[in-house]
C-alpha cells in the first residue's frame, strides 16, 4: 500500500525533495540484497545528517511505518529487504570522514563510508581497520557494524565488535545517543557499543562510528599447506593455535572447494591434495621469519603433502584468489547455493566436517565447505536447484540438521553473516527463552514502537512465550 | 533493621544452615571493600550451586530485599558494600573450574575462582588470562568480570570485555540465562556478554564463565625507560603507540611517585629523572629483540635519560616492584587517598599532566599519577588528612575539577575500577540523558524489582528525568 501523499511530504519537509525517492522504479532497487531476495520500499530517504534521520524517525513513529537501514545491502541474510516495505533508509549520502586521529589510532566516519575507503584513508598513515568481509571495497562502515563483519583477520585482530570505540545512533524513539568513548579503555555505565553492534538495525541507526585502528605490519607472509585428508589439514589448524605465533588469517578450503578452483584456475595445486590451508603472518620485517617457522613446525604433520611460502606479491595474490574465486565457481556449479557459516569450537571442526560428509550424502546435496578455520567458522555450502522441488527441500531439511549439528557441537550458527531474514527461524534453537526474552525486551526500550527494521534477527515475542 | 525470622528461614531452607550467616559479628566481614567503605549486611549466603542462587533471588523478590553480590571485596569504588544493608551473597563457595579446554584455548570456571588460580591452571597449558589487576592473588573472576577489570597487559591483550566467552548468570526475576559462545566468534542475537560484563551486579549474578585463553609468551623483556620531564615521557609513549611493536605493558609514573619510590626502596633511579616508563615486550625467543630494539627507537628522544632492558628475572622484580610499592608507599606519605583511574586519548596526556599539576597547587593538594599510559588510563591520587575537614573540601573540589578536565579532553572517568558509589554521582556529567535512560530500563527488564545492588553503578531514575 503506497504512503499517503501527506506522509510524503513530510518525509519530503524533513529531508528535501532530492533526498527522497517515491518513484516506484527508483525505490525497486532499494528492496534487494546479497542475500537475492526483494521487496520494494514505498519510500527511501538519503539523510545528509542526524537531524534528518530523527525526523523520519518521529514521522515513521507517528504513522506506524516500518523503516529498515541500509548500507549496500552486501549482506547475504536479507537483513535489509523491508519485507514489510515502509522506508528504507539510505546511508549513502552520509559518507564523510569525519576526523583521522592517527596519534589516537582511530577514525571517526559517518555510516555511509565505504570499509575500502577507511582502509585507503589509514593507510596514508600505516593503519588499517581490521574488519575486512569478502565484499570491503562497496560495503559500508554502517554495514559492518550492523552485522559485526569479519572476515580471515579476525583471528588475530577481532571483529567489528573488538574495534569500535565509539557510536552515535539515533533509536526508535527518535533520541540520539552516544556510547562507549573515544579511549580504548572505559567502564562507565552499560556497554551500549556493543549492543548496537551486531544488531542488524533493529535497535537504533548508526550515524557516527569512531573506529579504532591498528597499524599495518611490515611484512605479511602467506603459506599455502596442501594434506592428504581433512582430518590432517584440521590437526594442523589445532596445532597451529597451541603454540605461540597467532597468525593473521588460517583458511581452510576443503576437497569438493580445492576441485572447483582447479577447474576454474590455472593454478597448480598438489593433484593428490584433499584439504589447503592459507595461513598469514605478519609482523616486522626480521620477526616474520621466526613465526613462520614456528608455525610451519605447527603445520607439519604425516598428512601433510606440501607447504609452500608464496615469496612474492604475484603468487600471494594468486593464491588469495583462489580462495576468492570460490563463491563465483559455486554459483557455476549449482544454480543455486544456500551459504552458511557456522561456527564450532576449533577442537570439534574434524566432527563437523565428517558429519556434513554424512549429510551431504544422506540428502544427495553436494556440500562444500571452506573458510576462517582459525576461529572454528565455516562456510557451508549446500548446492541445488530451487526450480527443483525435491531438490530444494532436501536442501532445506539438510540445512535444518546441519544446524541441529553445529548446536549439539555446542557452536553458533553464525559468525559473521548475521541473521536477517534467513536465519531467523532457528533463533530460539539457539539462544535460551530467558536470554531471547532480555533481548526482545531490550529491543521493545530503544524502539517502542517496533517500527526499526521489523521481522529481522529475533524471531516475534509471541514465538517464545 | 534485621530480617524477621520467617525471612531467615526461608534462607536457610533455600541454602542449608551451613551457608547461611546471620550472627553480626560474621556478617560484619561482609560489609567492607576495599573503597574502605562499610555497611553490614543483615544477612550473608554463600551458595555452592545456581539453584540457590535462584531461590535467594526469588526469596529477595518476595519481601523487596536488597542483594548485594560480592567476590573478595577488592575493587575500590564501594561497589560490594550493601548500602541499604538486606543480604551479601558471597561467590567464595562457588570455587570449582568446570573444564580446562586447552584445544580450544578456554577455561570454564564458577564465580569464586580467584584470578590467581585461572592462572595457575591455564599455565601448565602453557595459557594465560590477559586480565590481571593489582589484586590477581586473591580476586575472583566473578568480581573481576563485574568490575570489568583490567591491569597493564589490556593494551596488549584487552579487558575482560575481549577476554570472556560465554556467561550463565541469574536475572533480578531469578531466570536462568546464557548469553555468548564457547567460540571466539558468534553473531546471533544482541551481545548480552558484554552487557554483563562491567555491570557491577546491577543486572544479574553470574554463575558460570567461560573465558578466552591466550599463550603464554616464549619469553618477556622488561625495560625501564627514564626521562628529564613528564612531556618526554608522554612523547615516548605516542611514539611507541605509533610504530608496530604492540608492547605487554607501558607504564608511566611520575616525579612524586618517583620520590616516594625513591624514599622506600633501595633501587637506584637515575637522581634527575622526572618521569618513568615501564615497557614490556613479549613474543618468541627469537622475536622479542627485534621488538624491543623498535620499541627502544621509539622510546628514545632528547628528554630520554636512559634505557635499560633488566636482562634477569630478579632486575625484572624489582621494577615490578617499584610499580607496585607505590599504593602502600601513598598511604604512607598521607592518611587518607582519593585513587582514581581516569582515562584519555593518549596524545590527551601531556596536557592532562599540565593541568594535574595545576589543580594540584591550586587546591594545594599534592596530586601523584602513574598507570596505564598506553591505554591513557592513569591512576590519579589525591593525598590528604580526612579529619582535615578544609583538606578533605579540597580534596572533594580538586576530584571534580579533575573529572570536568578529564570529560573535556574527551576522556572517562574510570578505566577499570569502575563506578560503585564513588563515581555514581557524575556518571551522568559522561552519558547524555538518552543513553543513561535506556541503561536505566535495561536495568529494570533484568531486575524489575530493584533488588539487585541498589545505589551502585547507575544513578537513579529520577536523577536524569
Amino acid at each position: 500500500m503506497p504512503l499517503e501523499p501527506h506522509i510524503i511530504r513530510s518525509f519530503v519537509e524533513a529531508c528535501g525533495q532530492q533526498d527522497v525517492l517515491v518513484n516506484r522504479s527508483e525505490c525497486w532497487a532499494y528492496g534487494y540484497d546479497n542475500s537475492k531476495q526483494h521487496a520494494c520500499p514505498d519510500l527511501v530517504v538519503l539523510p545528509h545528517q542526524t537531524g534528518q534521520i530523527q525526523e523520519c524517525v518521529q514521522i515513521c513513529r507517528r504513522y506506524n511505518i516500518p523503516l529498515t537501514t541500509r548500507g549496500r545491502g552486501t549482506n547475504t541474510t536479507g537483513a535489509t529487504v523491508p519485507i514489510h516495505s515502509g522506508v528504507i533508509l539510505s546511508t549513502e549520502r552520509m559518507d564523510r570522514i569525519l576526523e583521522m586521529d592517527a596519534s589516537n589510532r582511530n577514525i571517526q566516519v559517518e555510516p555511509g563510508v565505504l570499509n575500502a575507503s577507511v582502509q585507503e584513508r589509514a593507510s596514508k598513515h600505516g593503519l588499517f581497520w581490521p574488519p575486512d568481509p569478502g565484499s570491503s571495497d562497496y560495503c559500508t562502515i554502517g554495514g559492518n557494524l550492523a552485522c559485526n563483519a569479519a572476515g580471515p583477520r579476525a583471528i588475530k585482530y577481532g571483529t567489528c565488535r573488538e574495534n569500535t570505540l565509539e557510536l552515535c545512533a539515533v533509536t526508535g524513539a527518535g533520541e540520539m545517543i552516544r556510547t562507549g568513548n573515544a579511549t580504548t579503555k572505559g567502564v562507565v555505565g552499560l556497554d551500549l557499543t556493543r549492543l548496537l553492534v551486531g544488531s542488524e538495525g533493529i535497535l537504533a541507526i548508526i550515524t557516527e562510528a569512531r573506529l579504532k585502528l591498528s597499524p599495518i605490519a611490515e611484512r605479511t607472509d602467506t603459506i599455502r599447506a596442501t594434506y592428504q585428508d581433512t582430518r590432517s589439514a584440521i590437526e594442523a589448524v589445532v596445532e597451529i593455535l597451541s603454540q605461540n605465533s597467532m597468525p593473521c588469517a588460517l583458511e581452510f578450503i576443503d576437497e569438493g572447494s580445492l576441485n572447483l578452483i582447479r577447474r576454474q584456475e590455472k593454478m597448480r595445486f598438489d593433484n593428490c591434495a584433499k584439504a589447503m590451508l592459507i595461513i598469514e603472518v605478519d609482523g616486522l620485517e626480521q620477526t616474520v621469519d621466526a613465526d613462520v617457522e614456528a608455525i610451519l613446525r605447527a603445520a607439519s604433520n604425516p598428512g601433510c603433502i606440501n607447504l609452500h611460502n608464496a615469496s612474492d606479491s604475484k603468487q600471494k595474490t594468486e593464491l588469495w584468489l583462489a580462495r576468492k574465486v570460490l563463491s563465483q565457481a559455486l554459483r557455476s556449479f549449482a544454480p543455486d547455493k544456500i551459504n552458511e557459516d557456522v561456527v564450532v569450537p576449533v577442537s570439534q571442526l574434524p566432527t563437523l566436517l565428517t558429519e556434513l560428509e554424512l549429510l551431504s550424502k544422506k540428502f544427495s546435496i553436494p556440500v562444500f565447505s571452506f573458510g576462517h578455520a582459525g576461529n572454528g567458522n565455516l562456510h557451508v555450502n549446500l548446492l541445488y536447484n530451487e526450480s527443483d522441488e525435491r531438490e530444494a527441500v532436501s536442501a532445506r531439511q539438510c540445512l535444518s540438521e546441519i544446524f541441529d549439528l553445529v548446536l549439539r557441537l555446542n557452536g553458533t550458527l553464525s559468525g559473521e553473516h548475521g541473521v536477517g531474514i534467513s536465519k531467523r527461524d532457528w533463533v530460539s534453537k539457539e539462544i535460551d527463552p530467558g536470554a531471547l526474552c532480555l533481548m526482545q525486551k531490550i529491543k521493545q526500550q530503544f524502539d517502542p514502537d517496533q517500527i526499526l527494521n521489523p521481522g529481522k534477527s529475533l524471531p516475534d515475542i509471541a514465538n517464545t512465550d
